[in-house]
């Protein structure tokens, strides 16, 4: 599936103290709209969101919005899925910035209606009737078909230690532009699975499950994942929405993030840096202390 | 106005290479979602956006929001702010839970309908009625209500390098919990003027303007705003609807960041850090040689 380029080039003007700014080349991210729609047996089309998102495994990142989502839980859903446009696939060189834009638009092909969630197409997943958002009320609609993780994976603290500089190799996008966020997955053993790039971190996370999600991989029961930037509510939702039973985030969790992890038994892991890590909760899956040597 | 705590405390098990994790406190940024409503005059309600942010300035926050996106364009048109449920403002000790979580809902009434956008109310912002979102077509459309940038602010290149540290000494929820965005404006001097956080970067942006259209002090012409982390399309979009004429992010533009700054006459500036920057557009309002000494 063809996508517009992830990357771009732009002249900049470089200042540095006391310089005066020479002009050189740099690299930025792409960001572009997405709009993923639904297409239905009948004909008819839905648009379900836009989300600005760097080019590239659109295909992942629309079947990983639906799945994380609640909107599809099963491939056998998918019909096909395609971008939108007329001239996106006509050959393997760069695209062209029209058939690029063209890309912009992604539709899920779907097989049948009956199982689908249509209330969750209705955009608005949040908006409650009553006037107020109320704590665990709250919370159980806002994380609507997360389970209980139930995986009793077992992990030594040093496997978890020695993730972010697995990241950062595999960052190929970050380190042209500093500007996306990563997602990734490890096995058990912390051997990297599967890496995904993007300007918004939920997409990046989207890609990974996406990709997982179509291959018939989840749920993720035996897999660590890792994120570049901080643990908010949204990404500790879809990991639990793919059953990943350990999230460890560079950057810091919030207070919501940690509520529902804890709820939902996930094993949460904050500010995993310079051989260092904070676990929030779901502790039992960290083996500390390393085994006694025989 | 009265909202929920900011930080929460927790304890974590901090684990460090080859210890044994022990139990100590930690302090995380709140993050809980706030859904924003229009109230009118009729005694209609209709909610137009929940967000994952940090309680504090939510009253900001719905303004911020409302305005830069279009929604409400003066003040004259608010008729007050306030959160839905009971318990609110019962006393000024710290908020106990039910009157945090019932503070999670803020109403602005509005004083009349005629000049609101109501079609801005319709969630969807973004949707298009065509297949395929496009170019040119689509900055105008995900930027509408967006004016020319005109004014005529010079900043001498020393004044940008030393923003950032300026912003780190009045980050206090940064300091306490590394978890927190956070959008400041200062004066063409390089003073800073006001300072914002939370745990959604557009919504610390939201504060900030927030609390600038609420004392009638926009457009914000002569202004100066950092951003500590990435600039993305919906952060230039924001400062465009304020008239700021500089912004300034320690990390990377996105390309669409850039494209609509250039568009709309917007000085981009980027990785601001270790006394250098980019300039990615606008760089007249820049000057990188110091001035003659005489």
């Amino acid at each position: 599936m063809k996508s517009a380029p992830a990357y771009s080039e732009i002249s900049v003007r470089r200042v540095a103290s006391g310089g005066d700014g020479s002009e050189s080349d740099d690299v930025l991210a792409v960001e572009e709209p997405l709009e993923i729609r639904i297409g239905f047996p009948d004909g008819a089309q839905k648009a379900v969101s836009i989300t600005m998102r760097t080019p590239g495994e659109d295909g992942e990142l629309a079947a990983g919005f639906l799945f994380t989502e609640g909107i599809i839980t099963s491939t056998d859903q998918i019909k096909q899925i395609r971008h939108c446009g007329l001239k996106i696939g006509k050959g393997n060189g760069s695209l062209d910035r029209t058939s690029a834009l063209n890309s912009n638009t992604i539709r899920v092909d779907i097989n049948e209606v009956l199982n689908i969630d249509l209330k969750r197409l209705e955009r608005n997943f949040y908006t409650t009737s009553s006037c107020g958002v109320c704590g665990k009320a709250s919370i159980e609609a806002l994380a609507t078909g997360v389970r209980q993780i139930t995986s009793d994976l077992k992990v030594a603290a040093n496997i978890i230690h020695s993730l972010p500089s697995k990241l950062r190799d595999d960052q190929a996008g970050f380190e042209m532009t500093g500007g996306l966020h990563a997602s990734a997955l490890f096995y058990a053993n912390g051997e990297i699975d599967i890496i995904r790039e993007d300007v918004g971190r939920h997409n990046a996370l989207d890609k990974v499950i996406g990709a997982k999600f179509m291959t018939g991989e989840t749920p993720l029961s035996e897999t660590i994942l890792l994120v570049s930037g901080r643990a908010s509510f949204e990404l500790v939702q879809k990991g639990l929405m793919a059953g990943i039973p350990i999230l460890a985030a560079v950057g810091a969790p919030s207070s919501l993030a940690v509520e529902l992890a804890n709820e939902y038994g996930m094993t949460l892991i904050g500010f995993v840096r310079d051989e260092r890590f904070n676990i929030y909760c779901g502790g039992q899956r960290i083996s500390v202390l390393a085994p006694a040597v025989n």
